[in-house]
């Protein structure tokens, strides 16, 4: 079966509006063994709306619009789907009593404009909205079946929830299931990680793969279907252990969870706790690491020390390293992870120092260059890395999750001094 | 002239990936005077790819193409346009060598694959691509220019704007204007905003006013058209000045810069410093302050206290007002901005103490409450807020911005003290 999306409204059009509707949808109806071929947007425009609906019911088996359902006269998707099906618009008094009783429940006034939101194409089924006052409905244009949504994300994900999916899944039939299996990798460029798992196919000819680039991660991700659940997830979990012992200890998450989740996990796994010293990363590893729901159980304290006498005050690195080196050095990296540790009484400390841009740079230290320090309760160490972004943003984030990454490598090493090699950080989890 | 965007990929169609690439062209398009009809997203399938292209011809006098210019065998938007204009794809030698240069200065290894992102359709003409390894092309389809851009979001950006724009400008021939001015607005709720600026179309008739929502801010946008710049520069400032009086000192920005970008320019103004003690925004306020290039010159230190022993020790919160008051309470976070403030010897401290959720709430404090302290020179306080959203992130971000808030009112006061009251904190810039 085949779908296509489409969002309409001026809003969007003209970019006034970033659509995530669509994507939502994408998601849903494929992961609900749905192939969706296309997405497309007009505005409030009945000709162009009346297009393409046409279009789309020459294309599609299924079809689910958002927006257009309100009470302005802008809101033109029930015009639009009746003048299509050349039939009437017709009052349903159900949908007016419950836009009635929605008015009442919420103490405000009911205006005229929004009658018109019980207006729906003659011989159409419509949807109920329990969060809202715009109904959407059903209909069938040529082959195919039309389910229009409001635009309202929360109001139109409960009702693709609720009663889009099991229309459409009793369209389908079968128990027929579908799974997508996603992978976190970080460390390798997209084209090494495609000749790693170059071999997939061979093994896995079933299943499909792809690769999704989330910077600073590349996530692979693994489709499958058959009609048997457990089988279906027993052949992803092996085809997910092949893929992560090709990528090695670059697998960051065999279930696609982000760096700092998976770091957590393992600090919460090993008892540890953590202390940041942050100077270049300005705030972005602890935001990241704060991120993660109950993250007070391990993390203690970042000290964004952008000021070197805030290196030097707070976290206690001598004055002599920080003239003798410089702020961005392997050495004042490691000091300030060590102080970062100290004053928060932390298991572990990591650091990071570096330069940002856009300015700030030079020769010997360009910009994209950024040291990292971790101290670990028997050993302390700074690294260099340089990286070739010409973005503030952008270097700020790939700085913060090679520093993470770094100590999630070091609590894997810690791992398999206690529990052997492992492949991946959160295969034991 | 009439326009539409294509974006492509089997990530944006299958929902991995939201598109945000389309409504950023739609804006740059529509503020250089052209109209975008339709966006359309297909995936990596030649057939899909060809006639889309096709359709796309017959409608829209312009298109741009963001995605599949990339070296893989999925990276297909060359050879479909190829295949739409009847043509064979060509090496462009130049191209091969300006890719082949990138990946020297960028210290990479280049494959076999990349070659390919020299090859265009026989006719088309290149458009370079100074950030990345992708150069993009323009060619004509039937009556329609396309131009060909990366997926990249910040090397598409960059393409537009140098590139294609002046391209399309040229194609319009006249010197007809088009000027958007925004102005971002915090603390009033949308309903309220659109109230208080009523009467605009009466005074401002031949400007077009919008708002957006770009949580937790709210833009309001003049658009504007003519002739004459300066003039249509001086009817924008007239209307944006007439804005301002009308939301008061609620008003961020009148140029839409981030309410971070606009607490960093009072700082500088004022020769003032800062320091901040982060305990439910967990480094965010540390994060979007030094997202702001510069920002070394006034931040000087945040300390990340999640733990109560990091309060204690490392800010000198009495262990009594911990034990007393807890964690949350705006004696609290008063003791944690002047502690902040004096460990990092800054002009002001500021500071949140708060629940972000999804646990730690109760009864007393349930999830949505934030404190926030601020020390400045001659005076301290602390304050209270409730929230309702249900989601940590969001959560965060509206205590950050709160808190920032905060510390921009008490800086235009103390403005206010030395230069007599202004409107708007960035209008003296």
């Amino acid at each position: 079966m085949k779908a296509e999306i489409l969002a309409t409204g001026d809003e969007i059009r003209s970019g006034a509006l970033v659509d995530s509707n669509s994507a939502h949808i994408s998601q849903v109806l494929e992961a609900n063994g749905v192939a969706v071929i296309r997405h497309t947007c007009v505005g409030d425009d009945l000709q162009a709306l009346v297009d393409v609906l046409h279009e789309i019911s020459r294309r599609a088996d299924i079809a689910v619009v958002t927006g257009g359902l309100g009470p302005t006269v802008d809101d033109l998707s029930s015009e639009a789907a009746a003048v299509a099906l050349g039939v009437e618009l017709v009052l349903d008094p159900e949908a007016l009593a419950a836009i009635k009783a929605w008015f009442a429940a919420h103490k405000r006034p009911m205006s005229a404009s929004n009658r018109k939101q019980a207006l729906f194409p003659a011989g159409s089924t419509r949807l109920d909205n329990p969060l809202g006052t715009a109904p959407g409905f059903e209909t069938a244009i040529g082959g195919c079946r039309f389910f229009f949504l409001p635009g309202v994300p929360v109001e139109m994900r409960r009702m693709l929830d609720e009663q889009v999916v099991p229309r459409i899944r009793s369209m389908h039939g079968a128990r027929h299931c579908y799974r997508i299996r996603s992978l976190s990798t970080f460390g390798l460029p997209e084209s090494v990680v495609n000749e790693r798992i170059g071999g997939f196919a061979a093994h896995f000819g079933d299943l499909k793969l792809g690769l999704r680039a989330r910077f600073p991660e590349i996530h692979i991700r693994l489709y499958g279907s058959g009609d048997d659940e457990q089988e279906l997830a027993a052949r992803l979990d092996a085809a997910a252990r092949w893929v992560a012992a090709k990528i090695g200890n670059r697998m960051v998450s065999m279930h696609g969870r982000p760096l700092p989740a998976v770091v957590g996990g393992l600090l919460r796994r090993h008892g540890a706790t953590l202390a940041v010293a942050e100077s270049c990363t300005g705030g972005l590893i602890a935001h990241q690491l704060t991120g993660v729901a109950g993250s007070s159980d391990y993390f203690l304290f970042a000290g964004v020390t952008y000021a070197n006498a805030a290196k030097r005050d707070i976290l206690g690195v001598p004055e002599k390293i920080l003239t003798t080196y410089g702020a961005v050095h392997e050495e004042t990296a490691r000091r300030m992870a060590e102080g970062a540790r100290r004053i928060a009484g932390a298991t572990y400390g990591l650091s990071t120092s570096g330069i940002a841009g856009p300015g700030g740079g030079n020769a010997e230290k360009p910009v994209g260059t950024v040291c990292i320090g971790l101290a670990a309760p028997r050993h302390a160490f700074g690294r260099r890395y340089r990286f070739f972004y010409d973005n503030r943003s952008t270097n700020k984030r790939i700085f913060a999750a090679t520093a993470l990454d770094i100590l999630r490598r070091e609590l894997l090493k810690a791992d398999g001094e206690i529990h052997g090699t492992e492949k991946g950080s959160d295969t034991g989890s």
